[in-house]
């Protein structure tokens, strides 16, 4: 990195636009993983797509690699830098514009937090349904470039079915301006998609018109207990065919999750006694307030009938929606109380989940003596988050290098995904072709190949 | 096309397999517009993936183009085979798989018919909302391939949102296996996207894994008068609101083209009186076959009162449902029964629909007396289907281009799409433009050329 780098960025972005040295602070080079292996030795933080377009025209002729940054709360180590990258951030990029409330779409720039495109919507009494823990954090062009999922999925669809159209500057600096609000529009290759999901290596999104719905009109949320796997599949069924396109999650925690967190997060109250082999939450998110809690009360009803659940109970409040909610979402509490772990983002199909547990804890008693499988997640959406401690082992022992072995093996096997929602990233690359086949990656290296010919963006993520 | 072509390729696809001079029907030259500029040389009829696999790889080492067919029913002749072209049909490949019910998802072959895919669905007792009218003949493969629509799409999406999986074959014969059946596989790009309305020119898609979706339990109809546009828009956020996610159609008809129908078209009956300025179908598939036509009626009594609409008729019957979806489809044999006519397949903001018919009549009555212009579709997804009929000219005068030059230099004024469902094929390359910048055509032409560096996958679709 010379100075004369760092002078011809400089009179492209001006000040505040370039950082170096005792300038770039941690947020530069950290993420929810901890800090990265370097000091990234220059920060280019563009306001406009204009100056994000010149700086990679510039990066791309000196061929300098560069490490694209949204709000650093990426689980797969995509965005800290890697030794020689600049950094390229979008925290400067983060207007928001009125939403379109006939046409039922807003308009954000990469660095927008999540938070401030639910808070827009929602002052125009409208709804934006992506939701992720790290909402305060976590940016628009972030959520686009690893296509984010979150909770609700199941009726929502991912990141990538709430992107109407988008603008994203290429490696070269050329600027594909896709910024369509149409659903509809079959005008050749569907470009925006190619930027969705790709982590930032084949094109830097700066903008993007995203869909909004009606909010809400109703919520309601039931927490229940199980006792076989075969009820959880005939429950899902059930609510899918009652409560239809309403259904707005259906999260399941196996009995040992259940346990942990239980124990291990104190600020969260049992809703139902221990001993079930599975609990579930469910929500529906109707639009006829009036109409809806009956209709809820009453498929719940009809499900305990059925023998489906064991025990259940509805949320009479909106403390008592969230209260649910925080029993689920301590299920990442749960798994980060324990120590040394190992986590996974799977997806698998439901009929391969029944014995998951049992065939994990099969496998894994050839490493370690007493392991501890922590299940849950979407089950909706064919997706659960897995961690297994290994007692007893010091974190750099070989026995969780034998857990991921173990994990993606199986989860290959079964013609799983070994990423649902978290993105490939640095971490995940080694295990892609356990989800992918040597044709697939051959294709995605081409098209890469196509984009950004010097391979100069995001380098080595995803791809080995 | 020498023997040793003949020979070689009849060598791979055996007897059945390769069709050549008088053996080769009007079905493989001919789409729904009507016959094409040549009868082929040579047709192909791969009958498993393989085949399809060394047939490309065939076709790819000696330079020959290929024209791939599904149903023939597109509209933009995209599959018309072009002198020289080599025909590849997927009529051999229509095997549809019984349904996975507990994961919802069907896998079909490419050549399989749409209709045949919804009724394996039903037999299980499941939905797939795929519809189109020419649901008997168009094939899965040309649905993919061409990203169709349909009456549906504002509740379930296009065909791009109903496809989990596909298998398709590059251009050099290489198999893309991506029969992922997860929502949520964030693994590398998501291939599946390249293919999916690509009309062919990226790839064959052979197999591909579709999403179900549990049957409705309510299906409710109405039909509507209203009396401004204003009132179009209010009602359509009114339906948006109080049946949310169980509003399956929201289809528009100018008041020209309600005349135009009832007029026309012999075996449709008004269901209302002429003399509104827009009449409305609007239709309700929900979850609750007790609750919802309660629900309906209500819906639509609050926009009696609201003065959003004039008049209204609900559907008692299964029979009047159909009685009023052939009110709409009308449309299409209006538009049929008048000639000469230029038709057209538009998105548009709902804010850029307001004034269209005004601003289009004004244009075009400098160049013909007396425009009639039919406008309608489906308003709720922003795509319209729009015809003008130009009185008193041939078809092969100079005011049909003239329509086509006004209709698509509004559109593209307006940042609209010059092909919402249909796609481009050779029909509408000339207006790609209008839609699309030169940046988006370059980036186009660059994954065409990674993945079908010789061209000779439909070539000159899409793009001149």
């Amino acid at each position: 990195m010379t100075d004369s780098h760092y002078e011809a960025l400089g009179a492209l972005l001006g000040r505040g636009g370039v950082l170096r040295g005792a300038d770039i602070g941690p947020r530069y080079f950290t993420d929810w993983r901890g800090e990265g292996p370097v000091r990234p030795e220059l920060v280019l933080r563009p306001a406009t797509t204009k100056e994000m377009s010149q700086i990679l025209a510039y990066c791309h002729r000196e061929s300098l690699s560069v490490a694209v940054q949204g709000g650093m709360t990426g689980l797969v180590r995509g965005a800290v830098p890697q030794p020689g990258e600049v950094v390229i951030a979008t925290d400067r990029m983060t207007a928001v514009a009125a939403p379109d409330v006939a046409g039922r779409t807003i308009v954000a720039e990469a660095g927008a937090p999540l938070q401030a495109v639910q808070e827009a919507a929602e002052a125009a009494g409208l709804f934006f349904p992506l939701d992720l823990g790290a909402r305060g954090s976590c940016t628009i062009g972030g959520n686009i470039a690893t296509n984010a999922g979150g909770n609700r999925v199941i009726r929502y669809g991912m990141t990538r079915d709430l992107v109407l159209g988008l603008e994203a500057v290429q490696a070269d600096g050329t600027v594909i301006d896709a910024m369509g609000s149409y659903i509809k529009n079959n005008t050749g290759y569907d470009l925006k998609q190619m930027f969705i999901g790709a982590e930032g290596t084949l094109g830097i999104v700066t903008r993007a018109v995203l869909r909004l719905f009606p909010r809400p009109q109703s919520q309601a949320v039931a927490y229940c207990g199980l006792d076989s796997f075969d009820a959880v599949v005939g429950f899902l069924a059930h609510m899918q065919t009652t409560i239809g396109a309403s259904l707005s999650a259906f999260e399941v925690l196996w009995s040992a999750t259940y346990d942990a967190i239980c124990e291990k997060v104190p600020q969260v109250r049992a809703a139902l006694p221990r001993g079930h082999r599975f609990y579930v939450l469910t929500e529906m998110m109707g639009s006829d307030g009036a109409r809806d809690p009956e209709r809820f009360e009453e498929t719940l009803g009809m499900a305990l009938e059925q023998g489906l659940l064991a025990d259940a109970v509805v949320s009479k409040s909106d403390a008592e929606v969230r209260a649910l909610w925080e029993l689920r979402d301590g299920m990442a509490h749960a798994m980060g109380a324990e120590r040394p772990i190992v986590s996974f983002d799977i997806s698998l199909a439901v009929s391969d989940m029944a014995d998951l547990e049992q065939v994990l804890s099969d496998r894994l008693r050839a490493h370690m003596a007493d392991p501890m499988i922590l299940i849950g997640g979407h089950l909706g959406d064919g997706n659960l988050h897995l961690a297994v401690r290994a007692n007893g082992v010091a974190p750099e022992d070989q026995p969780l290098q034998a857990i991921e072995r173990e994990v993606y093996a199986l989860v290959g096997a079964r013609r799983g995904s070994v990423s649902a929602e978290h993105g490939i990233g640095l971490s995940k690359r080694a295990y892609l072709p356990q989800s992918r086949s040597p044709q697939e990656i051959a294709m995605m290296r081409s098209l890469r190949g196509a984009l950004d010919p010097k391979g100069i963006l995001n380098r080595g993520r995803i791809f080995g």
